[in-house]
């Protein structure tokens, strides 16, 4: 009671304070520049989200950009100004139009239910963690939304006279169409909306429920459909041709591809009204228990209150000193890397079975969301490192996946295998947990279906080019489609075998370790010594020819590479860069290589496989220095506070986690392997509260005593003792203390 | 046990025999000419119904009729060829496109999902009651259907090879969209479709549910949707773009404006797969349960049998002698009465509400689909001859109504008054009963709100024009719309004010059956003596100027009358005839009048106000066996026993009521007054069982021992005395016992 009465009167105040890091977070990092980020508020990784959706109905003048152009994948463009509502389904950096939906809009005067003409400008536009608000231009309403793990909570604060909230669930970002919605009262929406055809793979489709509750009861309601265009005679007739049909007082369940529900007022000047929209992905049912259990009533500022603070919490679990602009930069990458994966299950654990149409039911959190190809690089090794009981419940629904399925995920997505992009990086994320001490999975079943992944040589889902690899120790450029580059997707197994090893040998499997060891050696088979290229290589042997190592660059198809060309792939063999190094010439061909890989412009800051590029140097004595000038200038050249702060798509927080890694001074370099390369952090000071139930250590300290890191850099010490190497391990390293750069 | 021994035996022998009347039956009569009748399996007043499907896909050498095209209202054409499947909702005999969903289709061959390539010819066709039969050319495939009340049964007989059944839920009559659809498992579907928008009246809407379940399971399945057109750079990138999108294996609702699903097969050679479709107007549980409880397994030579009993049980109530041909065409006739209102209530009792969205339950038949401007005038009071049971429930069922929504039903379809044609027929129909004797409803509530309906000023649903009507004693011509005709609408409420009149009569309510009485009276203000028409007039008092009384013979709009013209409401005034006669100049001007109306071309057979207009001659003395020379040739003229055996749209049963009248030489002229008009039958003995609950009588033979009926005719005898006048009460003839043509 106590608890509610402080809110109210934090609520009457208006505003909410928080003395925590959340403060710190901007949400509108990463939403131009094709960040892909959203600034709607979500709980940490919260299903359900809140963000204002302006992508629609592009105009030059309004929404330059639009959301069926240019594969965009973004529900909010910070360039645009033309909002069309709210959704409450929102995915966070990724690359193709997906989720978007059950869009919330407030109008005024006569109703319209044609999004092309209700939507409205906006302005004094805020975001913060759990929060965002706008005034609609064009009806004077006051739009605040915040969140909790999986429900939405908006707040409209009306003029007097005619006022509306739309819910419509025809338009989305994503390319599925269709759903259901029924009135239940003047006071409840229920209904369903597909989502799915996730980058353009039409197979991936399910169903979203959800409820939606009024804090008012309507005066009037409705369900609208937009109708097809008729022929001939009835053309003529009916009334509703190829336009939008209102279904006044319908209280039926209404299907169709694009269908939407209004609930109508009569306001008094600065009436507020509060929607709150509870979603599952099993059930109706389901959706309506989840919003009963996070929401009470309708508590707008306790609502918020409760996502601040759990975003504080986390966010808390670093410490840092540094600039204003910088503590932004980190605790905005911090935040962006804590939205994906997000839990999917129900509060009674009810959640969607892997690759089935089915229902399980878990006690524990059950995650989804996994671009893996992405985040297994640094998203992983980041909460494993400050929320190993979030990495945990991470690894166990990976792993409670692949009891679903019988494969490990790739790119899941709400309990989906989509199959996009390349490897087998599910095997990399849970050998790389188990190896920096995330134990408490069924590591069997998980190793089990990484050897499945490995071995199987047809009807591989995770490596359907297994077949040619096992035979070949490569996989040949001869037969690949557009998106398989047989370059990148060797070079991945390599790494997943490596990773294979490194967990068989951490449970005593020796045969197993020389083994796969022996297959992610493989990777010298596609070392053209006469390019010095990772090269693509024929089935017969013979390497490809021609070969253009700068082709790929702007996303051109090129033969062996997918989202890249030969030079963003050249030194991507983590698992074994001092072989690498070797065959490229030794240290000084090698340093000169990945300069030459920065200078000629083939280094991409905004894609996965050269990420890790700018801490190589730490592999060569006396060159560490060149890893903190380097990373120092990516960060300067890419990253801020705007919403162009994100080089590129965020890719479900890799890029975010990249940067406070970097920020740090300190990075992940190789999956399996625990190590972290050191280097000049960007933040004065860094304390990291380590959790004891998983670490020895409680706290890592990392101080930045440096005055200049242009030049040959200085010492770095661990607890007082110099490292004769800039890297330390994940083992050491969680054993607390303090890393000190002089 | 012995009951499903003998189905089996007879399911072996593989030939039903009937020895009852359903075999003189024939669904194709009424399938041209826009007669608008189905050849479908349906059960006696049954719910669902299995028609083929032959009007999507206007082509010239196949479908000359388009279902959107000439405000068609049919599912099945007789001059059509191209079949794309079997409904499980369908109207018989209406004005507007209405249901026609839920469309089975086998197919062969490679998957193909789009109705317009899927379609086939079809030959070796055959229907009688409850079955129908055809071969579809393009698959070789014996199609097969029968129907219980509430769900229908298809047996297909398959080549070998690869076959599959599809369910269309987005092609239908209807001109509503939208459904959902659920692969619940092999052999279970279920889901939800829209309909609506009946005679192009937006608001009324609902869904139908229904589970369809297969007698073998399916080795592949999924469903379907039809993907809109997609613009920019998403138009070049998804698979499915303004085509259909197969959802192989799909397992979750699937909702869209276009859906359907398919289950395939390999069979072996006449391999027969069975489908039960159970619908339900309240829930997909119900459908379910109401298809659990009619019919067990998949039996389809019991479901058939089960059906042609129930018609021969409904049609025995009528023996009669005479030709083939006419036995052929009454029976029909008499079967074509049966089909509407139908039952609406699960086997559970629930049903949809009146003019709302909840459901009602009921331990009793609820029904439905009441087209009452026509059906008041023949289709009731054969029931109420024939099937006073029957037209105890459907009283029941409107008075229900009544309390549900506070108004008598006038056009109610499936819980929806959709308010179409004009007066208030659902008085008349009420009226009429009680005083045939049909007394087991609650006629105070009826009463109630027949006055409400006659006094309401404001708001009032079922006479819109009523205020002006009130103060100037008929409805003047200066507001009316395109379709609510002032004379028109003014000679209904006249009835409706008799038929009240009466009733209050028989109820003791003596000062309103002189309120009413005079109120009927007041025709005579739209006489118009110098045209001898009943004559639009202004609200000023003054006639509508110019006035041509041909106007709207051919459908054109003409100011004062609905689907007619001045000459076909001249003569409209039933409750007072011997009144019209005195104001149009007596016996001589009036047959005069009459015999004019017919040689002019006037008469409009294939529509409601003057189909009694045949009958008037009786009022004359010494003209009755004109009465029975025009019914004659217009049955000669307009009947038959081909599909083409309509001369008309049947309005639910309406011209085949006034057939099956009219060949046993009886007609009930006047709503409220229970005279029968008699005349020659045309067929030559007719034995009437009369139901002993509700009539002293337990038969009524109709002897026709005349030979000549072209003139003059000859005496009238009941039970041995000669009849003073061509009518016959009601109460007197229940009496039983035997009407003599001589």
């Amino acid at each position: 009671m106590n608890r509610r009465l402080f809110f109210l009167a934090a609520a009457l105040c208006s505003q909410i304070v928080t003395a925590g890091p959340a403060e710190y977070v901007d949400p509108f990092i990463g939403t131009s520049n094709f960040g892909a980020t959203h600034p709607g508020a979500q709980y940490p990784h919260g299903l359900a989200s809140v963000s204002p959706f302006n992508v629609a109905f592009g105009q030059p003048d309004l929404n330059p950009f639009e959301k069926d152009d240019a594969w965009n994948s973004r529900v909010y463009i910070h360039e645009n100004r033309f909002l069309t509502g709210f959704s409450h389904l929102n995915l966070s950096g990724v690359g193709c139009p997906e989720a978007g939906i059950m869009l919330l809009m407030p109008t005024t005067g006569k109703l319209n239910l044609d999004a092309k003409e209700y939507g409205s400008t906006y302005s004094s536009e805020q975001a913060s963690p759990g929060y965002y608000t706008a005034r609609l231009d064009k009806y004077d309403v006051k739009a605040e939304v915040t969140s909790t793990a999986r429900s939405g909570l908006s707040r409209f604060t009306f003029p007097a006279g005619q006022s509306h909230i739309l819910l419509n669930l025809g338009l989305g970002l994503t390319n599925e169409t269709g759903g259901s919605v029924e009135i239940v009262s003047n006071t409840e929406i229920q209904g369903v909306r597909n989502i799915g055809t996730f980058c353009y793979h039409p197979e991936n489709v399910r169903p979203v429920y959800f409820v939606a509750r009024f804090s008012r009861a309507a005066e009037d309601f409705g369900a609208w459909k937009k109708m097809p265009a008729y022929k001939n005679v009835e053309a003529d007739w009916v009334a509703h041709n190829n336009s939008i049909k209102p279904y006044a007082n319908y209280r039926h369940p209404l299907s169709g591809d694009d269908i939407g529900a209004w609930f109508s007022f009569d306001t008094q000047k600065d009436e507020q009204i509060q929607v709150q929209i509870g979603i599952s992905f099993t059930s109706i049912e389901n959706a309506r228990a989840n919003l009963d259990a996070e929401q009470q009533g309708f508590d707008f500022a306790s609502v918020r209150q409760n996502a601040v603070e759990a975003w504080d919490r986390l966010l808390g679990r670093a410490e840092i000193e540094g600039t204003a602009q910088h503590k932004t930069m980190f605790y905005t990458a911090l935040y962006h890397s804590l939205l994906h994966p997000n839990i999917i299950q129900d509060v009674n654990g009810d959640y969607p079975l892997m690759g089935q149409s089915g229902t399980g039911n878990t006690n524990e959190n059950r995650y989804s969301v996994y671009s893996l190809w992405d985040t297994h690089r640094n998203v992983h090794p980041l909460l494993s490192l400050l929320y190993p009981e979030i990495q945990t419940q991470m690894v166990r629904s990976a792993v409670a996946m692949a009891k679903e399925s019988g494969w490990l995920p790739k790119w899941e997505l709400y309990g989906m295998e989509t199959r996009v992009m390349v490897g087998d990086p599910g095997t990399a994320m849970i050998a790389d947990s188990y190896l920096r001490g995330i134990r408490d999975f069924d590591v069997d079943t998980a190793y089990k279906a990484m050897i499945r992944a490995a071995n199987q040589p047809k009807d591989n889902l995770l490596r359907p080019e297994i077949s040619d690899y096992l035979k070949l120790g490569y996989v040949p450029v001869d037969d690949e489609g557009p998106y398989d580059g047989s370059v990148a997707t060797s070079l991945e197994y390599y790494l997943a075998d490596y990773n294979i090893a490194q967990l068989a040998k951490a449970l005593g499997k020796e045969e197993d370790f020389q083994t796969f060891s022996r297959r992610a050696d493989n990777y010298r088979k596609l070392f053209d010594a006469t390019t010095g290229m990772l090269r693509p290589k024929k089935r017969s042997g013979q390497w490809l020819t021609p070969f253009d190592p700068e082709l790929g660059r702007n996303f051109e198809p090129a033969p062996g590479y997918i989202e890249g060309n030969a030079w963003n792939y050249r030194f991507y063999v983590p698992h074994d860069t001092p072989g690498l190094i070797q065959l490229l010439g030794g240290n000084e061909a090698f340093v000169a290589q990945l300069d030459a890989t920065f200078d000629s412009g083939n280094f991409d800051m905004t894609n996965e496989p050269d990420i890790t590029y700018p801490f190589l140097y730490n592999y060569v004595d006396g060159q560490a220095w060149r890893t903190s000038l380097r990373v120092h200038q990516l960060i300067e050249q890419y990253f801020g506070t705007g919403p162009d702060g994100l080089p590129g798509n965020d890719d479900t927080g890799t890029m975010s986690a990249w940067l406070a890694f970097s920020m740090m001074g300190l990075y992940p370099v190789t999956p399996g392997n625990t190590d972290y390369a050191l280097f000049t952090p960007l933040l004065d000071s860094v304390t990291l509260h380590l959790d004891t139930r998983y670490y020895p250590g409680s706290g890592l300290v990392i101080n930045n005593a440096t005055t200049d890191n242009t030049e040959q850099g200085g010492d770095i010490n661990f607890n007082q003792r110099k490292l004769k190497k800039p890297f330390l391990d994940h083992k050491t390293l969680v054993q607390g203390g303090e890393i000190t750069f002089k």
